[in-house]
């Protein structure tokens, strides 16, 4: 694949889970997928995505940098949202945090293999702490 | 500059990094650099990375992962090091821990000029919290 038809994938990768289409997601996602070093498999990782949208039910991906290089993707997510309760054990509670993923994918035939992913955690802390504050104050 | 240049470049600013090589960063480095959103300019950037060097003296930077885009380079730095008193908050106090950074990069004139970067602190959280665990075991 080229680098242009690797992004379009990986583009309709992410309308896929924002429409959380997930009869489609064997389209784009490898049968052995590993996330973080985790073999998922495509029902474990569809099951982690489900649960995303239960804990964020206005969960939205969108990619603010992508970038590609056969058989790689990077991509920085921006995510403004309330998740319900906690998350990544910070008790967010529906408070509205933004925050960024940046995120490694590895392409095999034609679908996701592997994934690394890091969550900005400090970024939510900060907001949490900020809201805290004015509460307090 | 091509994808393969683009990548030589980087690993010629991770060598200068390792080296802690300062007088040659303005070779790889914007003189109006940002950092996470800071317009930080090279001086700036080189006193952060002076900081992280005195805060941890056995601090190397190895390339994971490298996706090359030009103008965008993505990396995944993986760190394997002993932090001498606080780190992103978290008291680590000389423990040796291990993380990963997902971080972009932007490139102007062939120069560093943005840079996006997430650091997995929860994945510190974690070791930090087992070796509390096996010292009150």
């Amino acid at each position: 694949m080229t680098t242009t038809d690797l992004a379009s994938v990986y583009r309709n990768y992410i309308a896929c889970l924002n429409a959380q289409d997930w009869s489609s997601l064997g389209r784009f996602v490898h049968d052995e997928v590993k996330h973080n070093g985790r073999p998922l498999g495509l029902s474990g990782y569809r099951e982690m995505l489900v649960q995303d949208f239960e804990a964020i039910p206005d969960l939205f991906f969108r990619i603010e940098l992508l970038v590609a290089e056969p058989p790689r993707v990077a991509s920085r997510l921006q995510f403004d949202c309330t998740p319900k309760d906690s998350f990544l054990g910070l008790q967010v509670n529906g408070q509205r945090v933004s925050f960024a993923e940046n995120v490694f994918y590895e392409f095999k035939g034609g679908k996701i293999v592997a994934v690394w992913s890091v969550i900005d955690k400090a970024a939510i802390e900060q907001q949490l702490q900020k809201n805290d504050d004015a509460a307090a104050g």
